[in-house]
């Protein structure tokens, strides 16, 4: 345990940490006390049937979706729908390494974490703690779409609306090696220590090394030559690595970017289906628009069409946005656009 | 200076290492006894119109032209044509940090050589060893593609055809940083010693986690998700790190890639146009065909493409192979019948 001020109400805003108890994990191990650490937008009806899940992306916090997503205007309107962020355990935020008072899953001792348990994290805290047992839509990003195809799955009673953005039900052998490379990068740094670190300062150039993967992965070949790094008062593309990624990725903690970098190297539906994808895709019964980003680097939209082809009356819905994945942070204008259009027409539906 | 038999003809086949005198480099410093790897197929004719130039790409050698390019029923037949292949500077054949033995320039403190020094060191070796003034075509992939734009547009008098395959006229914002990725990989490590290491051994893990880089940008998501390592006689996506690309890039000499890296990282013929792209690639006079590779990762079509619309008379031929830029080593027999259709046109025009 060491104080990381990245995870706090100050930077991240406001949140509530809300007790689940005892969360079994699925490959062993156990979480005595686990916390979620939650924030909502606008009521839950009498009926209880108008909350939308959004569970959160690697790296990320409940704080990205309330900035960009979430507000009057957006598909994603709290006068309409009872919206609750939670941050997936690990996160800095949540149950993590950093954070936890339990010494025995403190810092290097933290057990393996699946996107599924995640999502029985999650269905108990609505369940016990909100009283809903239906989602009129799961929303999420990148590993937040990972957890949106859990849901839809696993619970497939529970979900009637489901959106995946920029992110796949079954991780592909690419996007494993990938997020290899990203872990790599932080475990071999001498300061890591094997997980015990005194600060994630110790840890700094690892931090960088993972923010410059990052760099060529996250963002499009394209985004770099039209310099759109000017669209957020950069001034030179080593700007955008000394001002924006690497004091992004350098603030947060580097146990908790290897549980969730673990957990997304391993997500597959497939599980539910006797390893078959299509039988596992085949189970969703909620309408689906599947959301790949147009220049993804590593979640291509073909990998993502092709889960559509196996989901009953899915829709591709391609968002087009020369950032590529870090088109999720709604760096242009036509993102969000785009975004909100696929999300009311689904809504709607 | 260190023995490493990666870097001999036992590995690498056959070569003459011809010494060219004193090299002074574009940005400084000096190569006092330049030696370069050359090896060559096929007879120069009376009249020396007959010779094809072949540079090397980012840590390779004249091997894999040999190999998989060059013989009867390609269109690179040295039936027809004098084919010299000349090894770049410092990729471990030719003068490089770990086998000269001019102490001023070993190891770390070898100095930055560029695209443009290897052309010229060419331009040399071609004039004084061989007569030849005059070339009937440059071929070259991915930093080879570098020198074979630098060829046509600094000796524009003497390149009547060039063929860049995989690679740019002017490096990309993106391309730089992922280079970056490659040389931090292999810089982080302690072994590296600031590059005063005893034996490319102690860089084991640098190295490796260079070759891992390469695997999610040197080959392409659908490769992988097609398991087309199958195709490679290897039997997993894990096989495919430890059993080909770990040991392949393990076996080589760090410094050399971090020559070669800087060198790839700067290549730029806009210095030839007044730093004016356009005006650089307008002063090109040889029948050029413009050959990316359409799942190429990190030379994606559309920037050679743009190039291509700034050469007169270029012609794009798109070679169209799932193993993205590692296309280049041939994997898929399509790839050769397709490179030497293209060249075969292009030596035919």
């Amino acid at each position: 345990m060491y104080p990381n001020n990245f995870y706090s109400p100050e930077v991240q805003g406001p949140y509530e940490m809300i007790g689940i108890g005892r969360l079994e994990l699925e490959h062993g191990g156990v979480i005595e006390n686990c916390e979620l650490a939650v924030a909502t937008r606008g009521e839950l009806n009498q009926a209880k049937d108008n909350a939308i899940l959004i569970p959160t992306w690697f790296s990320g916090t409940h704080q990205a979706w309330i900035d960009s997503y979430i507000g009057a205007g957006h598909a994603l309107d709290p006068d309409k729908y009872f919206i609750v962020i939670v941050n997936q355990i690990g996160n800095g935020l949540s149950t993590s390494p950093h954070n936890t008072d339990d010494e025995s899953i403190a810092m290097s001792k933290f057990p393996f974490v699946t996107i599924g348990d995640d999502v029985v994290a999650q269905e108990r805290l609505l369940r016990e703690h909100f009283g809903i047992t239906e989602l009129f839509a799961v929303v999420g990003g990148s590993m937040g779409a990972q957890q949106t195809y859990e849901w839809a799955v696993r619970f497939n009673e529970k979900v009637k609306r489901a959106a995946p953005i920029a992110g796949t039900a079954q991780n592909t052998p690419h996007d494993y090696l990938f997020t290899q490379v990203l872990l790599d990068a932080i475990t071999s740094d001498p300061g890591f220590n094997g997980g015990e670190y005194a600060s994630h300062e110790d840890v700094a150039e690892g931090l960088k090394r993972h923010a410059r993967v990052w760099a060529i992965m996250g963002l499009s070949t394209e985004w770099w030559k039209q310099e759109c790094w000017r669209g957020l008062d950069l001034e030179s593309r080593d700007q955008a690595l000394t001002h924006f990624l690497e004091p992004t990725f350098g603030a947060m903690d580097p146990n908790a970017l290897l549980v969730m970098g673990r957990k997304w190297q391993h997500g597959d539906v497939a599980r539910f289906g006797g390893d078959d994808l299509a039988t596992a895709l085949g189970r969703i019964t909620a309408k689906v628009f599947v959301m790949p980003i147009s220049e993804d680097m590593f979640f291509p939209v073909r990998d993502c069409a092709a889960e559509a082809d196996l989901i009953p009356g899915a829709e591709l819905r391609v968002i087009d946005d020369i950032a590529g994945h870090f088109g999720l942070f709604s760096f242009e204008p036509s993102y969000m656009e785009q975004v909100d259009r696929h999300l009311g027409e689904l809504f709607a539906s």
